[in-house]
């Protein structure tokens, strides 16, 4: 068994390494003077079950031809399986045609990965889980919801709600609710005409509690600092959110920063880059959850 | 049929829709605030017969991915035929395995552009013309060597040679020579020991004579300046180079800046930036040739 990092999680990588008692595999990912891709490989990897690890994050095109060109040189060295870890699935949220003459990008993704050579796929909080039936191989989709309940369940807070940021993340909230014993809330988003701005309309009852609001991804962090403003117009002691994938592009530290969001704990399904960086932010690791599944 | 173009190299695309009488496609390919792609092809292409325009130069990773997510987009509109206008080929030049546990990458773009749906590929001066038995789909392979030419037959230069800058380049050389009547030359690059510099040692009479040098692709322009230094220095009149795809990375400009070439002549497989410009190049368009492979 042999784990390799590529360029977007080397520390994640690194931590993965270690829980299960080996040593990250010796490669450099470089690029040549025009920006193409180099890979070398550094040790033997003939007849070896083969763990890299590469979230498909910013910047996304990028790391998916890393790990491609990684993908096609084990094999080409006679891996015996090749085990692609990508704690972040990049372009999860083209998953379907809305409109037409859309492309579905995750299926793309989805196809490359088998035809480069990977075995077997593990991933994290997929945007859909529909996506596992893009592949052909085997998947294994495990859940940061654990995680960040018990991050939460530690804080001992006294009337909890977990609130869902739309009706799309219902089932997730319904996880941390049972787990931390509470009641569940929906922001119910609606524009009453067009070309009128939406309503935060809330279900459920959050007067006087301690809201948790959770997402699977944040991006620019637009939904969720409105929905956390609502909550706090509407009656709630305080406001935290969680999120298993900070991909915090664009205005989303501003946004964080400027909201009434008290804290905002994510995973490091993708690293928190210098500029994501914010005192409100709370990272916690993936790689023990990551190594059980190994 | 339709032309589309997407960001490698707009200028030419709409060369190409002009010569065969026609108008770009209207798609928008741009990118949401995390990075990731998004393409908009805004008029039906149901059973049409559809042309992309893509160099897969620098940013490589984004262009190919454009190219893939195009193609995708295209398959799932139902377009008739999918035929991806290459001009040039990025990865190319990692088409073999020179050393252990090396990717052949020109090979997992050939089987990735498959896999996404291409039903044939036009491309210009592979670096190897063995790329083209890594596809399962019909391929044109087009040369740039008759553009070439013909821009140094108007030059009516007196007495001309026309240089190899390397073993591999003499068929490439050979055929500029017919073309314009003339002798060839050949750069025989040696290391005469381990850790000693190269020696440019140079088969083939150039005494007084207007040199050509002619290569694929200039990348970080150091062989090809060289070479022209070497071959002033062995009694070249003057020296003009020439190649098909300007990839002119990192040093190039300045190196051509500051050397014996006195024109360098390129073609619009890849488009001069800002940062790439020079008084020394001139650049010819492959327009015509393509859209008569079309
Ligand atoms: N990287 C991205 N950033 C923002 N929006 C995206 C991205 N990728 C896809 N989308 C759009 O997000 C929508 C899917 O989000 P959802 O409805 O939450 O599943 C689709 O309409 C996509 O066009
Ligand atoms: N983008 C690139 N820039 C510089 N060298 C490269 C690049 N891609 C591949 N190579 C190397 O160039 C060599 C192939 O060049 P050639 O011998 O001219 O076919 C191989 O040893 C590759 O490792």
């Amino acid at each position: 068994l042999k784990v390799f990092s590529l360029n977007s999680n080397p520390e994640l990588a690194e931590e993965i390494a270690e829980n299960i008692g080996t040593e990250l595999g010796k490669c450099t990912v470089t690029n040549f003077s025009d920006g193409e891709i180099q890979i070398n490989i550094e040790e033997s990897i003939r007849g070896c079950d083969v763990y890299i690890v590469q979230s498909t994050c910013e910047p996304v095109n990028q790391h998916i031809m890393e790990l491609l060109i990684m993908i096609d040189a084990l094999k080409r060295a006679s891996a015996r399986t090749i085990n692609v870890v990508m704690p972040y699935y990049g372009y999860a949220r083209q998953d379907r045609k809305a409109r037409a003459r859309e492309p579905i990008t995750a299926k793309l993704v989805a196809n490359l990965l088998e035809t480069a050579g990977a075995s077997r796929v593990l991933m994290l909080d997929l945007h859909a889980p529909q996506i596992q039936g893009f592949f052909d191989i085997p998947i294994d989709h495990l859940v940061g919801v654990p995680i960040l309940s018990d991050y939460f369940e530690e804080k001992n807070f006294e009337d909890v709600v977990i609130v869902s940021p739309d009706h799309g993340g219902v089932t997730r909230a319904r996880k941390m609710a049972d787990r931390l014993k509470a009641p569940i809330a929906i922001i119910d988003k609606r524009r009453p005409r067009p070309n009128v701005s939406e309503v935060m309309n809330i279900v459920g009852n959050i007067e006087g509690k301690t809201a948790i609001i959770i997402d699977d991804i944040i991006d620019t962090a637009g939904t969720i600092t409105l929905a956390a403003n609502a909550l706090v117009e509407n009656g709630a002691k305080e406001v935290y959110a969680c999120c298993t994938h900070p991909v915090l592009s664009g205005p989303a530290i501003d946004r964080i920063n400027n909201s009434m969001i008290k804290e905002l704990v994510v995973t490091n399904t993708i690293p928190l880059s210098e500029e994501k960086n914010s005192q409100k932010i709370t990272g916690l690791s993936v790689a023990p959850l990551i190594s059980e599944a190994i």
